[in-house]
């Protein structure tokens, strides 16, 4: 349909800072969305925006989040009319203990943002310091002054850690000041009502209360999660910094699950009293059970010696090391360079990186679609982290290979007698996907595994984990394609695959679906690639993996035979390449009566209804334009995005990054900018309108692929690196830099010009606009950048 | 896949008697499967063989089922996943109050089947006579011995009355004994587990008290369904009769919500008692809610007045009535004439009779598919009654008349802002399919209920249904098609119909099912015609009816128009009418590899593995070679049925009936009547193995349809009649009757002639063989059969 979803900036501008997100006005009608835009995470624990202290506004504008990646309960799926082989249990991300409660009652008054008058307010999220700070100067209802400063920061060194700050200063007074922390375990999970996409069933607290210690300056509580079976310990450390000349008692109290330590001050004007709490999280999904409690205990014992301000150190050291790496520069439109800062850091915040978990669809953010991992991980997400932190892909990779036993036994419920098949939808490894025509059914998951394995292998040179971990996947998983396609045709010469579903899920169980059989294609070349090359290079290696998958000689002949004959159809009249066997005979949807208020169309229309027009979601066969671009001419690419675009509606997130891309490549370049645009800013502006139930990681990472894949015009096939940069009008220039192997080099591209510079590494050779650059260290290359024509 | 099931005589071999079914021997491993088969009913009240005394069995060896049909409960729908406009509420036919207990105490000693010893047993259902009966000698564990006749009717001539006797005989000794009738209130539903075939999702107790009154012999209590919002009255009149000579003292007692009738009495040897118990439910579906109690007291009173004899005697000329008509006489085949009787007096005592009900899929027999109602209705049960009880057809169709706001506001949340579309599964008129993939998507329901009316208005001549009420379905629902079809070709010359599933549910949502197109094409035709017709003979009832439905002076050639440019596809290459564009390029099912135990495939294996493949659970291409019969060749229904019976597993049962009837027709007799075996003792001999939830009905009309389509060759195409008759080569001969218009006529069919004679009416014309006759009263025509070789 051509629309771009447009900017709503209702009553959510932020200042426009590049480091920074700052908020100056507290207001609750934003505060849901803004809970989710200034959550701290780093990728295992994940604190949402909510204000530790005096917020008491109504409760349909708060969700008081704390997640764990990968920390999950489970639970049986009902349905009202059941099948052989649905899923039968779903996992969700479950909010556990909410540790980072704070109370402050100035006399008899307790602070709250709602009572009193807020004299002065500022709360900022510091990209490059890890931190999130609130400062507020607060006059109670009998007319007592406070100022508070609060920070707060999850240690990306310390999965486990995360330590808060308090400050309070009696500005007009000198007297009694309360100051409470507290932990409370009587937490519930958000339940979803009518929308999918939003949260899970469950309502009502779930965790199982086990024990709690209360100590002077320690809480900690534990719990049991019923049907997944773990063990959990949430636990704190607070304690108090006051001038002399102060004095204060300390207590604790004990009410219902909810542990408080109690600190009762005499201060005087002008003197500051420093709270410092630090938090921990262990689970039995790490250690032993019954190490937990020591182990909660000598974290907090640890940090509190290092102290809050080493912590700080720490983390701004982690982040100039992930920035050196992920930055990208643009010069020209800082609201921009704000949304791509945002999105980067958030991506951090979000991703698992101890290779047994991964990064959810809203990161660790919110309750949006339970905290499950999708295909979004490799095919938006990883490509960020591969060319920037390789590590932190490597991880994503081998929680996969964690996932094979179970991707197996799913694919033998599937009825596959050998192979895996990987979950739609998952936090532990098992199907959670409860609606299959848009779950079980998008078989091209198997390939988008593959496909980053592959890139993987190619960007980073890593043999150590093809073999064994990635070659098992790899051909574990191309298995499935012999079992659910056949041969066709007159000869059977044809590869068909029937009843999938491919990434646009307002088309569902079709035939031919054109991006599932070309990735299935790329996947089962690379399978009978892999299988040949081991054999020949590694026989031993290659015996040991072929009896663990028990694999039969013939095997990467037939994979190869079917990548050979595989489907790949292209209708003539229109010249284009067709979504999947029907969908070109279908009656296009009628935009024109469609009211805006009926997008997103999932939320108007039945299924069938959708199904049975020409209207995408999202990017489909526009998206097999990027993975396997180099099997489409240019003018191809054109008559295919120009096709697909008028009937796609970016309902879903994924679409606009990738529509972004291709129009860049297309010379589209007004539109590629307005994809940009959609995408960059997607949280900030909260345009897709659920935001405040947690970030949307991939068009996060999509911001990234548009300037690197998109601008720039990167991309990797076999290997070898090529780029088409230009430089969108509004911008001065725009800068990244690359990973490739041992090489890291960086890209600058100007108005004329585009410089590369190797900043590690000996030699790289790639193409500029298919012209050949070899470059040696620290000597830029400089291209003159074409001059392409937009649209 | 060719198999036709076999019949599995475990545990319960019936004698063979051709109007009664007799249970010899109690067993209580059979007891689930025979209180099915055991039901009286009178297509309002349907009370399960449950004994009414004395089961002590396991609870999972009974389902105390009564069941009124209409009457039903809601609950919200909850899927795991959910869409918009998904089926919100399901309806099942509640388990309504217990009213038929009697309880006997000799002195000191309960009678229970499973205790003392059984001397004599034998219970026997009377297809003509309508009464259970249960005759039972029994010798207590002390060793008294008592003889026990007891008889149960649900009276075909009162909607809302049944009747019991219970006659109790001392045998060996005079003394005690005490006599108990019930109402249990306090009834729940079967719940359904892993088997969608199977109950509901409710357990526990639904119906909420609302008053209770007890009195001697008189016990009534009324409740309400919380959702639903309905009242029922349920009442029981219970009498004793004994000799002079011997006493009885009577009270009440009343128990939780199960209100009692006690007669202690001192009895003589070998003098026997009679309990007699009259039964009534009324509930606010029918009449207001403050008759109810009056409209219950009133017919027990006059079927107390009139005596349990005189209730037996209406029965008994009921049945006379039904008979005279419905019979289809078998000679040769006592066990099969035996099916046909016990299929044709369930029907009867299934199918609602008054406009405001219809007939469930198992009937008010059991709770499996939870009452609901089909197009099993239409296609499978609409032909016996139409051509038998034409007043009882007429009945059903008006019940589709009621429903049609309620198909209207359906066609609205399907986004048809015309028409109507009916619900694929409900009781009260709302779409209660859970799982919209095999159910709203079967858009060929409209066309079913068309094609009904189309064959009731062509039988029956009886204008004053057509206009207004038939004419109205007709046009509302036919607007569907143009709503969800597209013109598409070069010229746009194909009228396509996409993603809808066809009757087999093996294959679902595909693009111009042949069966869809097809029945979609005569309801657009019918449409159409009638329209046109209408306009010039009626033009004040054409012009209310446009203005009732809104209906566009265009409408009725838009209807034409795609009527005739509906696409019908035919594979040239296997000369055969492929089931959907997709199904013949599919890979075959692995029939080799299924075990026997893998049957039915919906049971053992993921939708999308059944669907991928070439297998159909039904006929589907088989059945629009009935339906529309006279759009094809011999040639073609035969290559047609060689391909599509190698891939059917008759999963369901709809199916093997319809291979029968095309057996026949295409000469394959020994198919024919393997295929008629397997649906003529469907529920006799458990083939399916599910009978115990409830009769398949459409199965017990498919049995007449194998007769009377299949062997008899009968056609109704355009009002003209058509026979083909040929006798079963183990038959001496058949014979059955049927009505069109005022004519009733008779076939008879023997080795070497078919005798045909007009027993009612002036004048009939059909073919046999394709040869013209003419037939006046009273003087049969006698055609030679034509020597038709078999397979």
């Amino acid at each position: 349909m051509g629309v771009v979803p447009t900017t709503d900036l209702a009553d959510h501008h932020f200042p426009v800072e590049i480091w920074r997100l700052t908020e100056t006005v507290f207001n609750p009608a934003s505060n849901l969305l803004h809970e989710t835009l200034f959550t701290v995470g780093n990728g295992y624990i994940g604190l949402r925006g909510a204000h530790e202290d005096g917020y008491g506004g109504p409760t349909s504008t708060t969700i008081d989040g704390s997640y764990l990646n990968g920390f999950y309960e489970s639970e049986p799926i009902k349905y009202p009319e059941t099948a052989y082989g649905l899923a039968r249990h779903n996992q969700f991300m479950l909010n556990v203990p909410n540790t980072k409660l704070i109370g402050l009652i100035v006399e008899d008054e307790p602070f709250d943002l709602l009572t009193g008058t807020i004299l002065r307010y500022e709360r900022s999220l510091d990209f490059r310091a890890g931190v999130l700070s609130r400062a507020v100067d607060w006059r109670s209802p009998a007319g007592r002054q406070v100022s508070i400063v609060s920070r707060r920061l999850v240690c990306f060194e310390h999965k486990h850690l995360f330590a808060m700050q308090y400050e309070v200063t009696p500005v007009n007074f000198s007297g009694r000041v309360s100051l409470l922390s507290a932990i409370d375990g009587l937490v519930r999970n958000l339940s979803g009502g009518d929308d999918p996409r939003v949260g899970s069933s469950v309502s009502g607290p779930v965790l199982e209360l086990v024990d709690t210690e209360l100590t002077d300056g320690f809480s900690a509580i534990t719990h049991r999660t019923p049907n997944s079976g773990f063990t959990l310990v949430s636990a704190t450390a607070t304690s108090l910094a006051l001038d002399a000349g102060c004095s204060s008692t300390q207590s604790t109290a004990r009410k219902n699950q909810r542990l408080e330590q109690h600190f009762d001050l005499d201060i005087k004007l002008g003197q500051p009293v420093f709270l410092t709490k630090y938090g921990t999280y262990f689970s039995s999904r790490d250690y032993p059970e019954d190490e937990l409690p020591a182990r909660a205990k000598a974290t907090l014992e640890t940090a509190g010696a290092a102290g809050f301000a080493s912590l700080c150190a720490g983390q701004q050291e982690f982040l100039d090391q992930f920035w050196r790496r992920a930055d990208v520069e643009i010069a020209g439109d800082d609201a921009l360079q704000q949304g791509m800062h945002f999105n980067q850091f958030h991506l951090l915040q979000s991703v698992g990186r101890d290779g047994k978990t991964n990064i959810a669809a809203k990161g660790i953010t919110g309750e949006g679609y339970e905290g499950h991992y999708f295909w979004d991980s490799e095919i938006y997400v990883f490509p960020f982290f591969l060319y920037t932190q390789p590590d932190i892909a490597r991880k994503l990779l081998e929680y996969r290979y964690q996932g094979l036993d179970q991707a197996r036994l799913r694919a033998r419920e599937m009825s596959h007698p050998k192979g895996a098949l990987y979950p739609w939808r998952t936090i532990g490894g098992e199907e959670c996907s409860a609606y299959f025509p848009a779950g079980t059914a998008q078989y091209h998951f198997n390939a988008d595994i593959a496909y980053s394995i592959k890139q993987y292998v190619e960007a980073t040179g890593d043999q150590s984990f093809l073999v064994p971990y990635g070659a098992e996947i790899v051909m574990e998983t191309a298995r499935i394609w012999i079992g659910i396609g056949n041969y066709t045709g007159d000869q059977g010469e044809r590869f068909t695959i029937n009843d999938v579903t491919g990434p646009d899920e307002y088309t569902a169980i079709v035939n031919n679906n054109y991006y599932t059989n070309a990735m299935a294609r790329l996947h089962l070349e690379f399978a009978a690639e892999l299988a040949e090359t081991l054999r020949a290079d590694q026989p031993d290696a290659f015996a040991r993996l072929s009896q663990t998958i028990d694999l039969e000689p013939a095997e990467p002949s037939e994979w190869r035979r079917a990548a050979e004959h595989m489907y790949l159809p292209f209708d003539t009249a229109l010249g284009i390449h067709p979504q999947d066997d029907s969908f070109l005979a279908k009656k296009r949807w009628d935009f024109a009566a469609t009211p805006r208020e009926h997008y997103p169309l999932l939320l108007h229309y039945h299924p069938l209804v959708i199904y049975r027009h020409q209207v995408c979601k999202q990017a489909d066969l526009v998206l097999a334009l990027l993975l396997v671009g180099n099997w489409f001419t240019l003018e191809e690419k054109r008559r295919d995005f120009d096709y697909y675009e008028a009937v796609t509606t970016h309902d879903s997130s994924l679409s606009t990054c990738i529509f972004s891309i291709i129009a860049s490549e297309i010379g589209y370049r007004d539109k590629a900018y307005d994809y940009f645009m959609a995408t960059a800013r997607m949280d900030l502006d909260n345009t897709h309108g659920n935001s405040q139930y947690g970030v949307h990681t991939a068009a996060m990472a999509g911001t990234w692929l548009c300037v690197v894949y998109g601008f720039a015009g990167m991309r990797v096939h076999q290997g070898a690196l090529h780029f088409t940069p230009y430089l969108p009008a509004r911008w001065s220039h725009y800068q990244f830099t690359i990973r490739l192997q041992d090489q890291v080099l960086r890209i600058r591209v100007s108005d004329r010009t585009t410089e590369y510079q190797l900043v590690e590494g000996t030699l790289i050779e790639f193409t500029d606009h298919y012209r050949a650059l070899r470059l040696t260290r620290d000597i830029p290359a400089q291209a003159v950048n074409m001059d392409q024509s937009g649209s």
